[in-house]
This record gives C-alpha cells, structure tokens and sequence, in this order.
C-alpha cells in the first residue's frame, strides 16, 4: 500500500493543529483511537481502535474497519453479527490523534456486542459518595446469544 | 482518599458489562480515556484522560477533571481559559474502559485550546486516493494567543 498519510513528525505543531496535512498518530503499537458515533444524532456509539490498513480501507470502501486488540487481526465491524456501520464523514482532533466517525448504524442499528444501540447505556450516578451504574431506558436490540453463538 | 469504585479483576464480564457495579478500568498508568459531549447537541468536543483523583473530584464537584499527561498533574479544565465543563451525566461503556462526559462547555463555549468550539474541527477528505483536512465552516470561539499569553 502506497504511504497517503503524512508522517506526524514531519509537521510542526502549527501545522498538525491548523493545517491540510492528514497526519494521523498511530501509537507505538500502530493503532489510533476511533469514535463512532451516529450521524443523525452525534449520539456517540463504541470507541475503538483502528491500524493503518483499517483506516484507508474504511475511506476507500465507506465502510467502517477497525483492528481488534483482543483478537490482533483487522475487523470488519458487523461481519459477524451483520451490525455493519457506513461512514458518513470522518474527523479529526487538534493533535490528530484521535478519529471520529460519523456513521450510520446498520443492520439492526446495534453498535455495541451487548446488543445495545450504544456502548454507552450505563449511566454512572453518584449518591451522597456512592457511585453505581444505571441502565438507560433504551431496550438492547437483539440477543447476543442468539447473534455470535457458534 | 476511600476506594470508591470496585475494581474490575472483581467482577465477572457479566457483571462487568451488564450490571450496576462501577468498576473503571485504569490503564498501567492508572489513566482512562474520557470523552466530552456537549450534553444539548451531543457533539464530541475532546477527548482527554482521568486518573482516579480526577474522576472523583469530577463526580463531587460536577466541574470536568481530568489528568494531563505532557503536564503529569491535575488538570481542571479551563482552570487559565476560563474553559470550564460543568458535567451533566456520566456514562461508560461496556467493558468499562472509557467514560463518556455530557457537558455544558461554560466560558466561550470553546473546548479546544486553538479556540475552537470542538476539537474535532476539521473533516478528512479523500478524493481519488488523496487525503486531506478541510475545516468545518465554525469559526474560532477566541484567539488562543491571546488566552494563554504567560
């Protein structure tokens, strides 16, 4: 694969925080940070971790490719449990290490493996010192039992 | 300081993932990843890190902490800009390794240190291979040379 990002260190921080250049930080394990989150609502999804070859492979397909950590091989995100996500727009941050995906959410529009639209549907509330999870009112939108039994 | 959250090699991925126990997962450098939403708009805004100290002092004041890293210390947020985040709801995802903070972004509105509202302030664009940033169309909330004059 040809090189078509920049190298972070080539900019100066002028440039990597207000300039053209798309030079992403991969870590010292080649990963940078991926938000996702729902176009139609900014209502953020799941983070996760995306190498090189997931990135271009997510802007040249339009669908979204991540790397998975525990399983230490590219993942396209819904090929098991038909939750693909379609990228809308995608951002970066001042320091461009972090991406954030616009996308929209398909098959039954769950993003997290719970079955929840999003991985984020624990509240965390803390009383007079102690603090819990509460679950939102959202109900989760298919079984996982049911979607990665083997 | 008394522990108040569980800890995470306490519970079970059930319960890690489904249940009411909060047990943020710190990384070997005691730091996890938060990520500030305007809590009207849900729009991403930063992403940043919390030690336990920072997430504490978060949930007992409801003004946004968190820890710098190129400072190693403490860092409430907007403590020289005036950039405060007044936190509205705290969420976490299911294996518990991320927050998700809904805020009101108090001062200029503007929760990056270039000025502008969001971090997140430019767009990737690939055409025919070729990638590139494009600013969005939101203009600078202040001038971050005049902000942090020392």
């Amino acid at each position: 694969m040809a090189e078509r990002f920049k190298t972070p260190s080539g900019l100066s921080t002028e440039q990597r925080e207000n300039g053209t250049d798309f030079a992403p930080v991969f870590d010292e394990t080649g990963l940078i940070l991926a938000i996702a989150a729902e176009a139609a609502s900014n209502e953020v999804l799941m983070v996760a971790y995306m190498n090189k070859e997931a990135l271009a492979l997510t802007l040249d397909t339009g669908i979204v490719h991540y790397y998975s950590r525990s399983r230490r091989s590219l993942w396209k995100k819904g090929e098991t449990s038909g939750e693909t996500q379609k990228l809308i727009e995608m951002r970066t941050d001042c320091d461009q290490d972090v991406l954030l995906l616009k996308v929209e959410q398909m098959g039954r529009g769950a993003a997290c493996h719970t079955g929840n639209k999003s991985c984020f549907f624990r509240k965390v509330v803390s009383k007079k010192g102690d603090v819990s999870l509460v679950r939102d009112a959202n109900p989760p939108l298919f079984d996982p039992g049911e979607v990665y039994k083997s």
